[in-house]
């Protein structure tokens, strides 16, 4: 192609993200132990492709999801579309195999997820999720494990604190009958409202569940018109803490009446507290919170959501919950699931923003650097000997114009290469190698001519050995602290 | 939702493929292997989405690559695609940070890529490409590099004999000059036919290079109107074989004429034959093969093949080469660049075709089963004991009439769990468990009638164990084999 031809200007498609060698290496074990704490739970893996009929699809995840579909079409005609999500293809092969994935069945899946909406902080239009469901298990101490996983995940990767709050939709229900809302919209005003606790505070949700108020642009926000004693109630319910979560039950039991659905909530909510306290889940780290609604349209029982402590920005980095009606949507036996998940691009940006993401030495430890007439072969022949030693090692072959010494030890710095061993002619006449600690006088050499660092540093900080004696000084190298 | 609504039919898009867990860990392990010995080579990981707008992949990859592609439309209305490779998402980011990514560069990629192509077997509408590149370093000891990284790598991942097949487009240049055979067309004919040596056979390769022939089906396929003698010149020439890839070397120079362009494909040859030599290649896995000539109108330089022995239907299952041009097209300054690729779906299709997947155990190792009234959170516990011991561990919990002991041993047996941990009232009451190898009565359990089984095999094949040895005697028993 002539070098004068328009040229196509490379760029990242919008909202989208490009991982660099650092980042894509912390990303992969952050996955890699969310795979061995996920097995360890009896979880197995399954694995989908990207695409799904627009009609799996379609309805699944609620309005917004279809809204957010990147739709195509199969070469067949078909309408088709990225996967929004991991659980809806889960519940495609529950419907699809129900002879080979018997229930109760634990899978995980990690993998990305497409979503056309508005890109923001810590929110792509591509993302992995990690995550977790079991299928054909009525029962809370399900929920339990899941949130036990959550937790425990949480605690493995992430170095910020977090903590995994927990509702019930059957605890809102009760709350919901008790002040006698009854009607499906007037219900979901209440939980839309209730939901914006964190971020506009008492004054404001009383303001929306009663007349309204006008925010801060001038804008009329109407109010779910409910009066003052049940708003009231509501607020009461909502702002129920405790030191524990056997605390928060009892204390969310005394303020509802006795009916046949609180009672139901509060058992399934002493089961839940129970089950946590078996699987030893720390207090902290997983906590009872009324004023969680967020899903409770979705979810049919317990619902959660891993936030992030002192990071509001990002706040939540996963959740789940109990869906019962799924897979109902492709078979007729509906089958009971609970799964959760865990958002790895928002935590893994809510970590690079305050500066928490692993510290990932560079993949590659050792550079050979060739001086003069070296022949091709015979720096194949070193690195073939350093890599069979098990070091991983590049091998520097560029234009001529590149070949300096100083431009490829300057190589060894960009890529944070910590050492290079180096072959001249004269090494390779006397069977020896230099071998230089490049951590060492990085520091020294930033700042000043280039050229002449290298010639300084050239004579310090270097050894030379014998080319039996290679690997192994290399490897003690590395294991020494540069200071 | 109501259960005599209209259900969705749950189906797997067409040409893709749902993996199972065996498959989805047998898969992983391979990537692994893979990821491991292309950082012992020095390359980094880089991460790219699976969209990117259309002009970055129109034109990359040819006519049948623009022809390929699923394209759909981003939020903002631009024209976008699913990458059909991640040759062409590498070239775009070393266009776009050329002050970070500093050449040389050497980076790896292994992800998922989209074709609309007709699915077949072995070929999929999403495939995952494991894929080594190496940017500006215009030396055939990198591309040697990369040949042996892919020999290497197909040794650690495949039960089966593979060889990569090599040639270089500056040898057939320097064999189209020999013929004189000038014009773009004719040449491209050339290589078309050529490539179909292995397909066709030598006979029809030669009415192809002359005056055409009849196809079985009794189409006419028209020819390049070669002389006789430059036809024989031609198979003489790629029908060129030898023990050593020196010997191959040898014959192909002795039958090119001396000019400039057969010295730079000879030297370049000679070349890449002492790179593969100090990087101890076999002369099994790494052949000159002067017919291969796919792909050869599109790379500059060396080109290869992975092919698999005795498994034809599947033949090529990587390749890649030097393709000096495809920077160029979003970058003023050109960058040479090489690399090759393994595709991991094929493979795996090759080796399920064959029956040599890796024999992957189950992921769950221990299933805890319980029987009459024992608390939930009892089983939680004893869970949460054999987890912390590292142990991976299920527990069942289903609807009520699922939870007889036989169906939570059946659906061990159905899931390949290997050991059950059994507790009961009077377990729980004496402080142990009783634990059960699944494998050992497995055999003899099959086709009788289940309940009556697992009454027999209850009775037998199981010890009984204080809590504190639990883990510890499940360890053992998973060490032992059960013959």
């Amino acid at each position: 192609m002539a070098n004068d031809e328009k040229k196509v200007v490379p760029r990242t498609l919008k909202g989208l993200s490009d991982y660099w060698p650092e980042e894509v290496i912390a990303r992969r074990r952050m996955m890699r132990t969310m795979e061995t704490l996920f097995e360890k739970y009896g979880f197995s893996p399954l694995e989908t492709p990207a695409l799904e009929y627009l009609d799996t699809l379609l309805g699944a995840g609620g309005e917004n999801a279809n809204k957010e579909l990147f739709r195509l079409e199969s070469p067949e005609g078909d309408p088709i579309a990225l996967r929004f999500d991991l659980t809806v293809p889960f519940a495609r092969m529950l419907a699809q195999y129900p002879d080979r994935l018997k229930t109760p069945f634990r899978r995980y899946a990690i993998g990305p997820s497409w979503r056309t909406d508005k890109p923001g902080v810590g929110r792509f239009r591509q993302f992995i999720q990690c995550d977790i469901d079991v299928a054909g298990a009525p029962t809370v101490a399900v929920d339990a494990e899941i949130i036990a996983v959550l937790a425990e995940t949480m605690a493995a990767i992430c170095p910020l604190e977090f903590c995994v709050l927990v509702n019930n939709r059957k605890l809102i229900d009760a709350l919901l009958d008790d002040c006698g809302i009854h009607e499906t919209d007037r219900q979901k005003h209440v939980l839309r409202v209730i939901d914006k606790l964190d971020k506009v505070g008492v004054p404001n949700v009383r303001l929306e569940l009663g007349p309204g108020r006008i925010d801060d642009s001038g804008d009329p926000i109407p109010g779910v018109k409910l009066t003052d004693d049940v708003i009231e109630k509501v607020l009461g319910f909502i702002g129920i803490e405790g030191e524990t979560r056997e605390l928060v039950t009892a204390a969310l039991e005394s303020s509802l009446p006795d009916t046949v659905l609180s009672r139901e909530a509060i058992t399934e909510m002493r089961e839940l507290a129970e089950a946590l306290e078996a699987l030893e889940v720390p207090q902290a780290h997983a906590k009872f919170a009324p004023s969680l609604a967020r899903g409770l349209d979705y979810y049919t029982g317990p619902v959660y959501e891993v936030a992030l402590i002192g990071v509001p920005e990002f706040g939540s980095v996963g959740g789940g919950g109990r869906y019962d009606g799924l897979v109902s949507r492709f078979a007729h036996q509906p089958i009971p699931c609970t799964g959760g998940s865990i958002g790895l691009d928002r935590l893994f940006a809510a970590l690079r923003h305050v500066g928490q993401t692993p510290d990932i030495p560079a993949p590659v430890q050792v550079l050979v650097v060739t001086m003069g007439n070296v022949p091709k072969a015979e720096t194949l022949r070193v690195a073939a000997e350093l890599r069979s030693a098990g070091l991983r090692t590049e091998t520097f072959f560029a234009s001529r114009k590149k070949m300096q010494m100083g431009n490829q030890l300057s190589h060894a710095d960009h890529y944070g290469i910590p050492v290079a061993v180096i072959i001249g002619e004269d090494e390779l006449a006397n069977g020896i190698v230099s071998i230089k600690d490049l951590r060492a006088g990085k520091e020294a050499r930033e700042g000043i001519d280039e050229r002449e660092a290298y010639r300084q540093a050239g004579k310090t900080g270097q050894k030379s050995v014998s080319r039996t004696e290679m690997a192994a000084t290399v490897k003690r190298m590395l294991l020494v602290d540069p200071a």
